[in-house]
C-alpha cells in the first residue's frame, strides 16, 4: 500500500473541497447571508488538513489497483466529511449524521433528503447542496486528473475506480486528455442547459441549482415540491436534459470527433432509449386517465421516467398515487439505470446488457454443445474478466441490498418503505414510496438506518469494490 | 433431437400417474365420494396416451443435455396438465387455468391455492391435491428412473434437468441406484412421520395429507387455516420434518453408510442450519411480545422459519401481521430456499454460498493480484461451468422475476402482494403477503395474472432451463 501517494491524493482533494466552497461563500456574500462565516470555517479546516499533505510530492510511484481504490474510497469520505461541516456549523442541520446524510446524498448525486423544509434554507446553503451533484456527478477525481500535473502509472487505477460501469472506456490514450474531454463536455452541456433555463426565464440561482442538479443526475430541489411548480418549457428542459446526462459520454466524443456513425450504433445507449421510450408508452397509457389530457400525461410520465432511470430524482408529480403498473415499471427503472460512463447511477444499462447477453449464450450453448461462442458488444468480445466482475457485482449487489433491508426494517416501517428506500439510496436516486417517497424524506429514519442509507450512497457511487475494500484488514497491510 | 425417446419418456410418465391417482381413487370408494368417477377417466386419458407411448423400446439411444431438458419439461407439463383433469372433471375447479394453477402449484410443490374454501372438498380431492406435492418433491423421473428399466447414457441428463441445486450428487456410480436409494430415504422419512403423527392421535387421513404436504415440501393445507388448529405436538412434529426434508439428501446416504464425519461437515447443511438458527431467535426476539409466552413464540416461530426457507409454505400464524424486521427476514428465507438435493425450492443455500465464495475471491484478488486461488466447497473446487451457471441462473432468475412482478401489475393490486407473490411462486413456497398472504389465497388474480403465475411455479421447480428451452425455435430442430 502507498500511504504516501494515498494521502497526497486525498490532500488534493480537501484542497479543492476549499475551492469548491467559494461558490457558496460568495453566494453568500451576495445576499448578505451570515452564513459565510459557516464556509469560512470549513474552508479554512480543508486547507489546514490539505496543504500540509500536498507540499512535497511523493516519490514512491507504485501504484496498485488497490492503491487507487483505496484512494478513491477515502477521497470520497473526506469530500462528504468536510462538506458537512457547513451544514453543522451554520445549524441548518445540527446532527452530524444528519448532515453526513445530506451532504453524502449531494456528492453521490442521489438527492434524498431528511429536511422537512428545504425553502427555510438560506441560499448559500441551498446552492452548495446542488453544487455537490455537480462536482459528484462526472466525480472529483477524475476533476482532478484532469487538472492536477500527476505522472505515473496511476491515472488509470484512480478513473477505474471513480467511474460508474462495468469497464472504461478510455477516449484518448492519455488518461489526462480523456479527463479533460469528459470535464468539457460535461461543462459544456451544464453551460448549454443553464442558457436554455435563462431563456425560459427561469431565475438565475433557481437555474444553477436546477442545472447543477440535473447535470450530475442529483436531484436535490430548492422549493419543496421539487420541480412541480416551476414552468412545463422548465420541465421539458429539465426531461432532456436529464436524460442525455444519463447518456454514455463516449457517444457524444464520437459525435465531437464525427464519428456519427459510431455515436448512432453505441448498443448501451440504443438500449437505454429503447428502455426509455417502452417505460414512457406503458405508464402514459396506464396513467392517462389521471391528467388533463394524454399530452400532460406523455409530458409528466418523461418527465418522471427521465427522473428515475437516470437516477436523479427531480419529482413533477407524486408518482406513489399512479396505479401498480406504473410503479412497478418505476421500480424496475430504480435498477437499470442510466449508461455506464454517464454521471446516473443504478446497475447500468450496459452490465444488464452484459448479463443477457451472457443468459443467451448459456441456452446455445445447451442446444448448440460444441459450438465455440463469444459474448459481443459494440462488436467488440467481451472479456472473462468483466464477466466475471459483472457476475461478482451483482451478487454482491444482491447481498448488500438484502442486508440493507434487514436492518432498516428494525425501524419497523412498511415493507415498500424499507424496499424502496434502500433501492433509492443504493442506486442513487433520492425519493423511493411511501414514506420515502417523492412527497416525504428520510428525517424519519433512526440513525442507525441513515448510516446504513449512507453506506449505500457510497457503495452505489463508487460501485461497491472501492469502498468495501477499506472493511478488509488486509487492505492495510503495509508489504 | 431423439423425439422417439421424449415420447417415450413422456408415455411412462403418463402410465405412472394413472398409478398415482389409484390412491384419490380408493379414498374416493372408502368414504363413498362419487368423485371416483372423475378420477376414473382421468386414469383412462393417461393410459390411452401413455400405452401406445410406451410399446415399443426406442433404438436410437443418442440423448444429449438438450434432449434431457426438453424430456423433463415436457413430462412436467403432461403431469400437471392430465393431473388437473380430476378437478375439471369434479367441477371443484371448473375453470382449465384455475384448475392448471392448483396442479402446477401442487406438482411443482408451491401450495399457492386459489381455493377460498378448502373444506368444502371430498377426501379423494383433498388427497390428490396433497398427494401431488409427494410425487413432485422427490421428482417424478427420478421415481422413473429408479423403477424403470432404462438402459443407456440418458439417466444422468434427465436427472441433472430435474434435481434441485447447482449439480447433481451421484451418491454411487450408478444412476438407477442413486434414484432407488434418493427414493428409499424419501419413503422411509415419509413413514417415520406418518408414525410419529398418528402416535399424536391426529386422524388417519390428516396425518397422510400433512405428511405428503412436508414430505415434498409442498404446503397445501386440508382444512382453511392450514396447520393452526392442529396440536402444538403436531406442529412441532411437522416443524421437525419440513427442516429434515429441506436438507441435502446426500446428507443421510452419507449417515446411513456411517460416514458420520463427512455428513455432519457438510458445508451447504452446515450454514442450512446457522441460517435457521439464526432467523429464528431474530423473529423471536422481535415477535416475543405478540405471544403468551417465550416457548410459545419460539415454537410458532420456527414452524414460520422452517416452513419458508424450506419453501413448504404451512402457516400456523398470521406472520402477515408481524412487525416489519421479522416479515423481512422471512422475505429473505424466501430467496434463500433449501439445500439443493432436497425437496425444497428457492435460490438454495449452495448456490448462495458459491456466489459468496466467489465474491470473497474477487475481493483477494484486488489484494493480491498474482495469487492463485480456487474456490472450494466441502474441499472440492468448485468448477468454471458451476460457477457460470449458477451466476447465469441468478441473471436469468431476476430477468423472470421482474417480468413477472411487471405482468402481475396489471392486476393493480398493491406492490407487496405482487412482489411477494412472484416470490412465493418462483420459489415454490405458497404463501406472500398482503393479499397473497397466509390468510388470503390467488383467486382474486386475472387469468394473465394466474398464468405468469404458474410458468414461475414451473420454472422456479426446473430451475428455469429445462422449461426455458421449450421456448427456443432450435430447440425443436431434428438434426
Amino acid at each position: 500500500m502507498n500511504f504516501r501517494i494515498i494521502a497526497y491524493i486525498v490532500g488534493w482533494v480537501c484542497n479543492f473541497q476549499a475551492a469548491f466552497m467559494l461558490l457558496p461563500f460568495f453566494t453568500a456574500l451576495i445576499y448578505h447571508e451570515r452564513e459565510f462565516s459557516s464556509f469560512l470555517i470549513a474552508m479554512a479546516v480543508c486547507l489546514v488538513i490539505g496543504i500540509p499533505l500536498t507540499l512535497k510530492k511523493p516519490k514512491n510511484k507504485v501504484f496498485y489497483t488497490k492503491d487507487g481504490c483505496v484512494a478513491v474510497a477515502l477521497s470520497w469520505v473526506a469530500l462528504c466529511v468536510f462538506g458537512a461541516l457547513p451544514f453543522v456549523v451554520s445549524g441548518y442541520i445540527p446532527h452530524p449524521v444528519d448532515a453526513l446524510f445530506e451532504t453524502v446524498s449531494g456528492f453521490t448525486t442521489t438527492g434524498s433528503s431528511i429536511l422537512t423544509d428545504v425553502e427555510v434554507l438560506p441560499h448559500c446553503v441551498l446552492i452548495w447542496r446542488s453544487f455537490t451533484h455537480w462536482i459528484g456527478g462526472m466525480g472529483v477525481l477524475v476533476f482532478l486528473l484532469s487538472l492536477l500535473p500527476l505522472t505515473g502509472g496511476y491515472h488509470m487505477n484512480l478513473m477505474k475506480a471513480e467511474s460508474p460501469g462495468p469497464s472504461v472506456s478510455k477516449l484518448v490514450p492519455k488518461v489526462q486528455s480523456t479527463a479533460k474531454i469528459l470535464y468539457t463536455i460535461y461543462f459544456g452541456m451544464t453551460l448549454a442547459q443553464i442558457v436554455l433555463l435563462l431563456i425560459g426565464k427561469v431565475p438565475l440561482f433557481d437555474t444553477l441549482c436546477i442545472t447543477f442538479g440535473t447535470a450530475g443526475t442529483g436531484g436535490f430541489g430548492i422549493v419543496n415540491d421539487s420541480i412541480g411548480s416551476y414552468s412545463t418549457y422548465c420541465q421539458v428542459v429539465t426531461t432532456i436534459f436529464m436524460i442525455l446526462f444519463g447518456v454514455n459520454f463516449s457517444v457524444y466524443y464520437l459525435i465531437l470527433t464525427k464519428k456519427f456513425r459510431q455515436a448512432f450504433k453505441y448498443e448501451e445507449v440504443r438500449y437505454y432509449f429503447g428502455i426509455i421510450i417502452a417505460s414512457i408508452l406503458i405508464i402514459t397509457f396506464n396513467t392517462a386517465h389521471l391528467f388533463r389530457n394524454v399530452l400532460v400525461a406523455f409530458q409528466q410520465v418523461a418527465f418522471q421516467v427521465g427522473s428515475i432511470i437516470t437516477t436523479t430524482g427531480f419529482s413533477s408529480t407524486d408518482f406513489n398515487q399512479w396505479p401498480a403498473l406504473s410503479k412497478t415499471v418505476l421500480v424496475l427503472l430504480m435498477f437499470v439505470g442510466a449508461c455506464a460512463g454517464s454521471t446516473g447511477g443504478g446497475i447500468k444499462v450496459s452490465r444488464i446488457l452484459i448479463l443477457c447477453k451472457a443468459a443467451k449464450k448459456e441456452f446455445q450453448l445447451y442446444l448448440h454443445p460444441n459450438a465455440v461462442k463469444k459474448i459481443k458488444m459494440d462488436s467488440k468480445i467481451i472479456s472473462h474478466e468483466i464477466l466475471r466482475s459483472t457476475n461478482i457485482y451483482i451478487s454482491v449487489y444482491l447481498l448488500i441490498f438484502a442486508a440493507s433491508v434487514l436492518l432498516i426494517a428494525i425501524d419497523n416501517f412498511d415493507l415498500i418503505t424499507n424496499f424502496t428506500a434502500v433501492a433509492a439510496t443504493l442506486n442513487n436516486i433520492g425519493p423511493g414510496f411511501e414514506i420515502a417517497g417523492p412527497m416525504g424524506n428520510f428525517s424519519s429514519f433512526s440513525y442507525l438506518s441513515k448510516s446504513v442509507l449512507i453506506f449505500d450512497m457510497l457503495a452505489g457511487r463508487l460501485e461497491i469494490f472501492p469502498l468495501l475494500l477499506l472493511f478488509f484488514k488486509d487492505t492495510w497491510k503495509r508489504f
